[in-house]
């Protein structure tokens, strides 16, 4: 095995000792990717990895997949044979975690098979993929990096005429040319009042000017997902909408200062959401300052009011508070942080001003 | 209630009461809008309708989501609060059935707050989509028809130097002007020896003359899918392909002469299989004859030589034999086939036929 699976595996290991897990079921993709190495999409059929508390691992696994490294012991089944017979076969005394998301199906049948005290184990793997290692860092800065460029690209050629589904269309197609596997999340192109939704889905609104365009997007390159939102003026916009803008770029860079190895997560929320209530907008601001992310656009961890987490070198999350004004519009400005040593490291380096100038586009303003 | 999902709902408490479940849980997202109408995607959310023995139904949901209908009753709950203890207090005494799919960590949960015998629900409901109603068939009518005509369109349009990638994403353009949500799957194309893999992904290699092309392709609209296989001699071929193309639609036509109310489905398998060894290619089709479909690709329910399931009219199935000799080429035919209440309706008619000419292309032959 590499060295860098041997190290996650110790770290979990620590976990699964610290919550009194005998062994580990862990099915999650991006789990098993990042213990091992293994890039699996077995869809319906069964595929674990068990993790023993002493170390030991071996997959459980249909013979129709093969797999990249024979480094770890394999206990193959066949179609239409009954893998879960084999896994409750491999369990020993103890308490058994499983992943969160393994299919009800497969814990039911394991369950008969084999009645042990069955606990949701994936935990032990949220808190060591929260905290990236050297190898991921560089990963997700290269996707943010991708992130800059593709937002740069796509905001100079937007131009009036497009509608939101057709520029979502061109993004994509951008994100692609840079190499991603895919968008890491379906894109935001909001514009006018659909900036007032934080989940707008595109439609076929059509761009004019005057129009405030709220862009939310982000690719996945090399399995590691970006994340960005920008608030951008196409021509002339009220004076309301900059100062609105103004306010929410002061909570976002005000949260994006405070953020250094033991700052509570809690605190960067209150921090952002005090800049904006003080505006007098906290009502419009509802939704928590940020999310964990990795190889998946949220993974487990979150920046709000309520949330128990500290921050530690490696963790990466984004910070994005918003004001939306129904009916009107609304702005968002979203960054990716990076906790170091010393303090933080922004992954995005794309101004946050709204001007489409200040990035090399030709529109109004 | 609509009537439909009044009967709908009759039907899975009938499979209930077989079953001997006290009452039902129902996650999967395709389940719901079968039973309900309403379309829903919570993510990470919990989201359940309760089914009782008896027929009362109850929603326990995000309070954030909002349903289409109000004509069942709902428990909500908001965003930080335990939605499985609103499910709990909601359970009666007896077995509890439980989706499937539904996420361990909500059944974990809802098993620690509330001590029952739950057991794999998902057959009282897959039972019922099993078989098609008429809204369904003609809803799957439409969707076949429509992938009719993408195939036709998008082999007329293939050319000499197409990749197999660009050759997917026009494929994913026609099926977006014909109005669907998305394709069924990500279509097959595959060119030359790519064919010998049935389950090949999409690649660089170009098309050229003389080169056999596979391609598995289908779209889904109004959320009901199709699924259609067809292989097509690209300029001239070898005799040995067109032999194969020959035993392959046989095995096919078989097959789909077969179907009628009453025919076991691991019949309709013995005979394709029948057709292909005795032409001495048996080894070379290795995979089951077909699959339902419906709101997904692939459904509950099998053809195969180990099916338990008997035809019953309203079943819609794919039949879908093939030859694939590594290294070489591959030819799979395939068709969805709805048993009627004297026989059969194959849902797609374009022609068996390998010639593009037969559909109006001007490839050579």
């Amino acid at each position: 095995m590499k060295q860098i699976h041997v190290q996650r595996i110790e770290r979990v290991q620590e976990e699964m000792a610290r919550a009194g897990m005998e062994q580990l079921i862990v099915s999650d993709p991006a789990s098993l990717w990042y213990l091992t190495g293994e890039a699996l999409d077995p869809g319906e059929r069964l595929t674990v990895l068990i993790i023993d508390r002493g170390g030991s691992l071996r997959w459980v696994k249909n013979a129709l997949f093969t797999l990249a490294s024979e480094d770890i012991p394999v206990l193959s089944f066949q179609d239409g044979e009954d893998g879960i017979r084999t896994v409750a076969e491999d369990m020993m005394p103890g308490v058994i975690g499983v992943d969160g998301s393994w299919p009800s199906r497969f814990l039911l049948a394991l369950q008969a098979a084999c009645p042990r005290t069955y606990v949701n184990g994936s935990g032990a793997i949220d808190r060591v993929r929260a905290v990236k290692d050297e190898e991921e860092q560089r990963l997700m800065r290269e996707s943010s990096a991708v992130n800059d460029r593709c937002m740069a690209a796509f905001v100079r050629w937007l131009h009036a005429g497009v509608t939101e589904a057709e520029a979502a269309d061109h993004l994509r197609q951008l994100y692609k040319e840079e190499g991603c596997e895919d968008v890491s999340f379906a894109p935001i192109v909001a514009f006018g009042p659909h900036g007032a939704d934080p989940h707008h889905t595109v439609s076929d609104a059509v761009l004019t000017e005057g129009t405030v365009v709220l862009l939310d997007i982000g690719g996945k390159k090399d399995r590691y997902c970006s994340d960005m939102t920008r608030t951008y003026f196409f021509g002339d916009v009220p004076d309301k909408v900059r100062e609105i803008h103004r306010i929410v770029c002061e909570a976002c860079e005000t949260a994006e200062a405070l953020v250094r190895p033991g700052v509570p997560l809690a605190e960067l929320d209150r921090a952002a959401r005090a800049v904006i209530e003080k505006a007098g907008y906290g009502p419009q601001f509802y939704h928590r300052l940020g999310h964990f992310i990795g190889q998946t656009d949220h993974e487990a961890g979150e920046v709000s009011a309520s949330s128990p987490l500290i921050a530690e070198p490696g963790m990466i999350f984004s910070i994005e508070p918003g004001i939306y004004l129904t009916g009107e519009f609304g702005v968002r400005i979203e960054d990716l942080v990076l906790v170091t040593e010393t303090g933080a490291e922004r992954l995005n380096h794309l101004p946050h001003s709204p001007y489409i100038h200040d990035i090399g586009g030709t529109a109004h303003e």
